[in-house]
């Protein structure tokens, strides 16, 4: 089968996400990079900016003209900050060009639940009705019908695939479940900042926004309508001395006498058609550098069975599955290309 | 005061422990360091195999010859793995000679449970009945008289002093107790190993041993019998990327309406004349760079009153308040030393 | 136009060289891989070992039975220590089979030489005579019609690229050069080794083999032959605490007058052409950071024109450029695939 | 011998090199801190910046008040910025206090130089007259009398101590030095910057002022003047991804037939009676990590005797005898102590 290539704009791109998108798209067998963006005009080509690009992409990369990038394309993927991307979201969609944002700005249904975490009014309850969002193992089919898709955030990723399978069999208790969430830097984005100096996390680890983090109602929101609990998770990141990579220890208390085989049935069954998950085998456990650089999620658990608890970990990469990597597996849902597209 | 100085044997000085208790001994006011030796005969002085020991200690680094070191030292520091020590121990107690033991060998009552978990007999009950397990902060009058010392593990000192003032104001809920750990590579060991080759770890983080560590019985064992309560930890630990340091993070449930500030009002009153455990300001949380290289245990929480949950978060340098300077601690409270003597 | 695909087998596919040729191979467009080995026999399936292969590569990883490798494949990489690889590669040759060698045992012409440098006898110095060394840039045609393939050194690359051009202009004193080379830890291979623990190598930088390593005369020898001077340099690696990469600094004396922007003009001339050399524009110098995971070279100078002395500093991924991204390079050369098939 | 202890204050007290600084000095065992400072006004007790330093120290850390600095120190240390130092020091030196001055203000002896290399007029040439250079295995018996001292560069100490005994022994071709240096991140200092941000500097290496680093006249001015060639090196430093340490690499060239033996007796000779510096034994070559969180540095080599070639290699904490250590080494000189004191 022939597919229609996509001409694609990436606003937003010379931080982490932004590169590694374009590392991606350069390489898409569907798709033509005809316009990208940055917030400072820095005058320069993409290519002088990230080395790895030459030969394979020759663009310039502005600040923001939209009227230039929707003239040249069909879909935007937005890079952007929160709070920027809902002022920028509105103008592709007005000229009917699909957009992936991968900001949080859309991710919320509740406007009201937005203003708490992210500090802001929402602006952009119009389009925000109609955000799909988009974790394919979950959300296959409205993702395939998306204009506005919302890319999930890194830890609400590792989160929901870790405790989905085990939640839908209604197997845990959904006010009952811990998330310890450990990032690599390039989550924090790519800015001068102090607690980001080198020095400042390297030989150290902390954590942060305990409780507070605006990943906690997103991970809600996904766990609860997906499975019909009401779930509300406990969930504390810590910043990792590492460039790339979330892993997730997830504690849960389980119904009487399930037990490790039946728990790892049930995961093996829930993604034994994903081409992105990877249920490990029993007895081992993700470790952060299997899915460096890639698209994949590994799960691995243990079980305690005398004391009706679990523990599921999840590994990801927070620039692959975890943000730009699962956005080209929504944008190939969204197009009608194989999902593993540009992904393998 | 004059302290009469002690003559100081450290068998196994060229690990990891063994190296820093030679870094803080050779500084320590009050000690003569007289016999030293490692497992290989390297033949060679220990200024040599560690620089920065030139000019502070001259001596050569034999395998053990027991006779010898009895024959010079007041005190034995053993740094050996498990299952050596208690073959060890013995001759120096028999000799009339003081011993702080590091490994785990005379950490847990029960021979049995140490059985189960470190997969050996254990061979010296004897001496085990008398031990003294060594955390100062709970134990300061039986250190002082104690002749078999039983230095804390690593993880263990970071989870009980986290916990131990929640415990014994019985606002914890015993059973429900996570301890998720994170731990620099010294811990464990320095020794030849796939698993622990640099690029096996950089860039990485892995969970291992999930419900089944050797620190879980010691950790319930020191709680439960310090708390009065039955405690019965979850405990999941973490290789981290760094050379030393140990982040835990415990999750615990609290009685019906203990308020955060409360929580901190009790951890400031235990540890108030502590000079080695900082309950930080309200709102603050431990980096573990900040007790890297230190003899001290940071302390933070934070409470979601709502729902009854507090998170503790303590920072320790594993080879200081989880190891070497401890064991020093120890010592100083064993001979009548300033407590903070060579550790300042 | 069509491309007839290989049947490739890969022995010693385990290391962290053989892993990073199994990860391009996979994705290889023209090429089935059909067998792997490894030298100690797992009994695991390949993807199991390593999770990111699963979905793509379904394979047993014996212990090297050669007649099976030889049955079912055309190409044979071998990522295999020295010494071992000549004793394989025969057995490959003698069947007819295409081979590419990544040890040292090819690169020397003269055996005399490879006994000083790697401390063994040359067993096979009948195929020595006909193998030929892969730098593409060099040696393109040579490589398009080659059976043996010595695949070349990853300092020896790094160093090559970075001197070629100038001594090609006859613009440098060919015994007055020096090379200072910083190398990541996946370099030294995927073995347990005390000098490679963690704790060993992070927050520390150390210099080995001054003088003396075996990629000294392998330098030597390229750049004399494709010179035509007596080339002959000062080489120290560094072992850089980090997983990939190599930063060479080079430091020559140039002939009277030579300009940054003659020196300049040269490089980019040199290079203008080759997909995986960038010589970055007047000013910029190379990061490791921007190679990593990539096939490319790229190359910064700076000229101190008064005093003659020119620096060049060049960066790859050990991996990529110097090891498994040169071999697949290597490989479409002598298969008649695109240079870039698989690399992009 | 009773010492009179010194009253001291820090200025610029929450950078790296302050920081260390407040390390060493709350353990000195002859001085009393009683000012500190830093740029911004942070209304905290510094023990509440650094953890570490709480029940040893107990100080507001406000915007300098140099009126108030001046009414309670004996000395003062100035761990500030260049072009700031200099508007500071005349101050105190008004008032008759000591000044240990870290930054590069009044390192070079010769205003215009200093414009050159540090862009910026020259705004104290009065009291740059009198500056002492203070690198005590030259200059100890000017540092005894100073009252202003310059501390050396970071860079410059591992590069002139490496040095100093070949020049001045006249083996060494003083043109023809080239110092190949990799600092750790520290080095840069505590401050927001997007070239400092972790993932910017993890996983990489770059050089960087290839030929124009401030610390090049520095160290060609102490070589000279030392050793009575006119030195003139080539010098080009790198960041190196850890916190603390220089690694130098120094290549020169040789008079005919001086062997490794001669040289090794050379520096043996000359740094014998050091507290500080450590010259290996012959084959052993400098490790960052040896000498982190040390005032040491060590010292290795390697001879080519036949090209007439040495490398000489040398470690130091840039924090260390890199900045804080020898700051507190020359403060023990000015002041009477034992050298040693507050550095065991």
């Amino acid at each position: 089968m022939e597919h229609l290539a996509q001409r694609v704009a990436v606003i937003g791109a010379t931080g982490y996400t932004g590169e590694e998108l374009l590392r991606l798209l350069v390489r898409h067998p569907h798709t033509h990079l005809t316009y990208i963006s940055a917030k400072d005009d820095r005058k320069a080509r993409i290519q002088d900016l990230f080395p790895h690009l030459h030969g394979k992409l020759d663009l310039e990369c502005p600040a923001l003209n939209a009227d230039e990038a929707i003239a040249c394309c069909d879909v935007a993927f937005l890079a952007l900050p929160h709070t920027v991307s809902m002022q920028v979201a509105p103008l592709f969609l007005r000229a009917g060009k699909k957009v992936i944002d991968m900001s949080g700005d859309y991710r919320l249904r509740d406007a009201a639940v937005y203003e708490t975490f992210y500090k802001a009014a929402h602006r952009d309850t119009e389009n925000l009705r109609h955000a799909v969002y988009g974790l394919p193992e979950i959300h296959r089919q409205q993702i395939a019908k998306a204009r506005l898709l919302s890319n999930p955030g890194c830890y609400s990723t590792g989160a929901i695939l870790g405790l989905w399978p085990a939640l839908t069999q209604k197997w845990v208790a959904p006010h009952d479940v811990i998330i310890d969430a450990k990032s690599g830097v390039t989550g924090a984005g790519r800015k001068a900042s102090l607690p980001l100096h080198y020095s400042e996390v390297n030989e150290s680890i902390r954590a942060y926004k305990i409780f507070s983090h605006q990943h906690v109602p997103e991970i809600d929101q996904a766990l609860s309508l997906s499975s019909g609990a009401d779930v509300r998770v406990i969930f504390v990141p810590h910043l990792l001395p590492v460039n790339r990579g979330i892993l997730s220890t997830i504690y849960v208390k389980l119904q009487n006498g399930v037990t490790v085989a039946q728990l790892q049935e049930a995961y093996d069954a829930a993604y034994a058609s994903e081409p992105f998950v990877r249920v490990l085998p029993s007895g081992q456990l993700p470790e952060l550098k299997q899915v460096a650089h890639t698209n994949l999620c590994t799960i691995g658990m243990a079980v305690d069975a005398a004391r009706g608890v679990a523990v599921i970990v999840t590994a990801i990469d927070n620039l692959g599955k975890g943000a730009a990597g699962q956005a080209v597996q929504n944008y190939n849902i969204m197009c009608g290309f194989p999902e593993t597209a540009g992904l393998a």
